[in-house]
């Protein structure tokens, strides 16, 4: 079924690609070039992340989340090992063993905290509450920025945790599926919530910011990054025709134009959230921090919504997902609130 | 380095996107639309291949080649069991032991035969000539089409691989790296050296024909494609943004753009090796079947070609593997003819 | 460290190995025999268990029970299956990871139900919450018979479940390590607890009932077994010296000894819970059914009896787990029942 | 079928528990100990190997020889990585890809070298013929000491190895299924052709020696032994009644009972070879070095060999191996030397 741009606020997937994006796309069309990221393109583009990181990191492409994540961790640890993540971890709750595949049967460890971020003591709980061969020894914590209910870890809490990570040896990944807002949201210096907060690797997507596909794994630890380029063969997750997802990459990086896609979408999620917030029978879930509104709607109105066209997913507990994404444009999102207020009010 | 579309026979793979396929993804562009295959283009890229194949086969689209082979492969056997592939075969040589990984440890044994075809005989003997449990089971024969080495298996060989096959219940994949060459070269309805000819699973490239990326898996065999879409996903291989994959692929399949793509490139192959052959020192390797010539120059020869820019790669033995596309010229095949002739002949 | 027999109820891995298992193997020690099951021994203990469970099923001995179990799941699913258990059975919290290695990923979904046993509703609710692909798909049931924490599923339960199971096409798998004991404690034929009941496939354990090592994997549907041996072999559970396992396995199945063990074990059990259920400040923390008591008691008593000598492991909560065997005595019960009794009362 | 002591040259596989081992075993079988390695025999047994090789390895003990193997290689590299090994190597032929499962699809590298052992040359050819991320990157040398075949290398040999492997910062694993029969064979120290000569683990067999079954990982290089205890844990090569493995390893220990039993069989291979050689219509066919005699002799000697029960395997082209181990006996040797003198004199 196709989706009308003013009727969705299901997912930042259902979104196609930026202007910019997709003229760099064209441009690496204009002729042919060297296969498996030999090309101009993918030299570009991981030089363009280094810049934006202001430090020598490691980057690699790969096709989409699931892999960028399962490699990730699969880089820091063996089969034996173990993975710290929230319970409602995008890795933990939706792909489908992807982690644990990628590493040969490392399992994850599931902790708390409020709003969907880990806390260091719940970390702690996990590593401590047993060290002996028959539970799976952590060697990784992994967090989602912005997590899956659309919270922020601050850089404090981010520091926080890399303290704990460092009593035990832990290697910190960080799940960047909505990096961009996180950044944006922050408004921070992309390498304040990562290498200087302690990250060790972050998967840095670029399909929800306005690409056809492609993110970009990056490694701030360059010893986890060792040989990342077999592993990535292997797991095929290494394009031929390489320049199509890198060229995207560079539409992306110059005039930060994945900051502004970022802002426009979070900007949309406030707005969002603002006409929502004060009506009857309505409750916002979760602190609106990024591009994402967790919000408890009457489940007839939620269906009298469906009803008149638009599409949203549920999260646990049935409340309403909406988020959004470069695409979605303001009158989108008033024509929604005029639907929700209409309906609520009837 | 960024390489003119006069100077390279390198790879099929370092070819753009042809135009229809383009056009397809700009229109896929346009609006929203549901993910992870939920799309109208995925409906209608599956659809096509049905029309095509003329079955009711089970398609999926994944990223590139080594994921198509791997989990096609991962499919039909366990990870005791094992592979019969040519000794030659890409899977074999150029995968990173992709198939191993996806299959978690199934070995690959490799079989012999003439220009790079397996043979009955070959099979048969890895088949029996071990049936006890310190050697893994043989579960499959992989054949690549066109092979490697730009040859091609007759709807006869296939017939007479899936007799062995039958006897010893092997099941047969079809790596498809270069299928529509192979389909334009022997001039036979796809179904012919397909399902008809008892292949159970083909992986049909879409990088090698003209798209940026996408591989379609074809399983003839719907026993075998039980609940791949659960180890697609698991494996890293579902696109979010699916339509970017399949929308393109309506553009090859439409108009069988496809098979003119792969006819436009044999021809180019064709015009090269007719421009060699009768050449002083300079031999065919393989018989020219498809969109590849082996041909074994003077060294001296080779690297004064590189010199004046043209890139190709080197096959076992130092022959010089010149790969055509849908993107390569006649102009461009007879400047590097005019070169070879010039350098030969000085 | 070493342990006399008059001081542990830490675990029936620590007893040694039973008279009648011991004979046996002395008497597959008199001669050279046929090595990986081609001897006799074997022949005759996979016949005595087929002869036991009054079935056709396929039997294989393999080294132990994180092997036993992981084996049997990943014949059971794919690696982007998954397998639903109680949150306490053992191959979640005590295998490090075992069967997600070798499944190559599949996931464990947790479940809940009293007394560490897992409700039809609770396996309903796993496989009925989502039916997405990015949710591992559930394709077993694993029971543990006894339980962790030494309670049993009756008959009836077993069949209820199955029902679910049959609704969503789930097969069964048993963790038996202390199979033996559930039969005795249950005084049922082993048919009405495994075959009978839908149980698919059984991990019997032989380790615990009185060998130095070695587990039988009992396939009641033949179809989970087909090439289960290159299974074995390929993951290091194929014994050169089978005669090794297999002869012991005779001993305890010749003269019904492996119910004798497990009769006394549960007997023991029964002793001891009896002396401790009304004493002042103890609780019995799960209803004794087989051979384990677990027994809330004062932080100061355990640590006063361990300075006695005595070894027990703690559970979740700090309760004692006290486990019998088929070496303890009546006079060890009494012994440590005297010593809890002096500490609590003095 | 049960096999007479004096019939079969089948293979060391066949023989049983050797009587100090046995001893040791029922020593162990005397009280109860703690599992999982927590017992005194364990720490006996490893700190004995450490005396035995004379340096501070790390010892871990598993059930059989594919374990072994299998999870020393998957601790030296990842599932990206090689293993170069002679083509003839237990590794390749008959585990069933062991080690490709453990590793997760590491791929072998087939070397090749005359009788059996891999040459340097053939080591620096895998290594350096291709260095793309298509090809799975070398990280281990395996060598089998003594070889398949029954040869040796010298300490020179692997010190040449070992030159080449420093070269390309390859780990040096040693399959050491008959290592004791190398060390009585080449009467050098165990640390001559081990860690001296730059081998970085060795897997060092127990069952072919006299066990029942166990095998010990030893690892010279430190590092490659990181967390490897929950390695085994979760491969299911965690005996928990780890004494009845580590126990009879104390009776193979003390006393040199290893080399004794080594020296005896390698006596018994070499009459065996002295009455084949001069004989008509046999040829040796690889150097007799150590425990195992490769003679070629007419097929219908076999036959008759066969018929008269003499028991053996047939190796490549249909040479008889006949294998020699502790139990056999001079007489023995003698019998079946009349016999072959008889068949081939008649």
């Amino acid at each position: 079924m196709s989706v009308s741009a003013s009727e969705q606020f299901a997912s930042d997937n259902y979104s196609g690609v930026c202007p910019q994006a997709w003229n760099a796309m064209a441009e690496a069309n204009r002729m042919d070039e060297p296969a498996y990221g030999e090309d101009r393109w993918t030299q570009r583009a991981a030089d363009g992340l280094r810049a934006l990181f202001d430090t020598d990191c490691d980057v690699y492409f790969v096709f989409n989340g699931t892999a960028a994540n399962s490699l990730a961790l699969a880089a820091i640890g063996q089969s034996f090992h173990s993975v710290i993540c929230h319970e409602l971890a995008h890795i933990e709750t939706d792909e489908c063993g992807g982690p644990e595949y990628a590493s040969n049967g490392a399992k994850l460890l599931l902790g708390q905290g409020p709003n969907g971020k880990l806390t260091p003591e719940s970390i702690e709980h996990l590593v401590t509450k047993r060290t002996d061969i028959h539970y799976p020894k952590p060697k990784a914590v992994s967090l989602t920025q912005a997590t899956e209910v659309g919270t922020l870890y601050t850089p404090e809490e981010l520091k926080a945790i890399r303290d704990v990570a460092d009593r035990h040896r832990l290697s910190i990944h960080m799940d960047g599926a909505r990096f961009a807002n996180a950044v944006a949201a922050l408004d921070v210096h992309p390498a304040e919530i990562t290498w200087k907060a302690g990250v060790d690797v972050l998967c840095f997507s670029g399909t929800k910011n306005g690409l056809a596909m492609g993110e970009a794994v990056v490694f701030f630890n360059h010893d986890l990054a060792e040989d990342f380029e077999w592993r990535c063969k292997q797991a095929g997750q290494l394009a031929s025709k390489m320049r199509f997802i890198s060229a995207p990459w560079c539409g992306l990086l110059e005039q930060d134009v994945w900051l502004e896609n970022a802002r426009h979408a979070n900007a949309c999620a406030a707005r969002l959230e603002a006409g929502l917030r004060d009506l009857p029978n309505v409750t916002i879930r979760y602190p609106r921090q990024a591009n994402g509104v967790f919000v408890d709607l009457p489940e007839t109105v939620q269906s009298a919504l469906r009803d008149r066209g638009w599409r949203f997913y549920n999260f646990i507990g049935g409340c309403a997902r909406l988020m959004c994404s470069w695409s979605t444009t303001e009158a989108q999102v008033d024509r929604f609130l005029a639907d929700v207020r209409a309906l609520l009010l009837e």
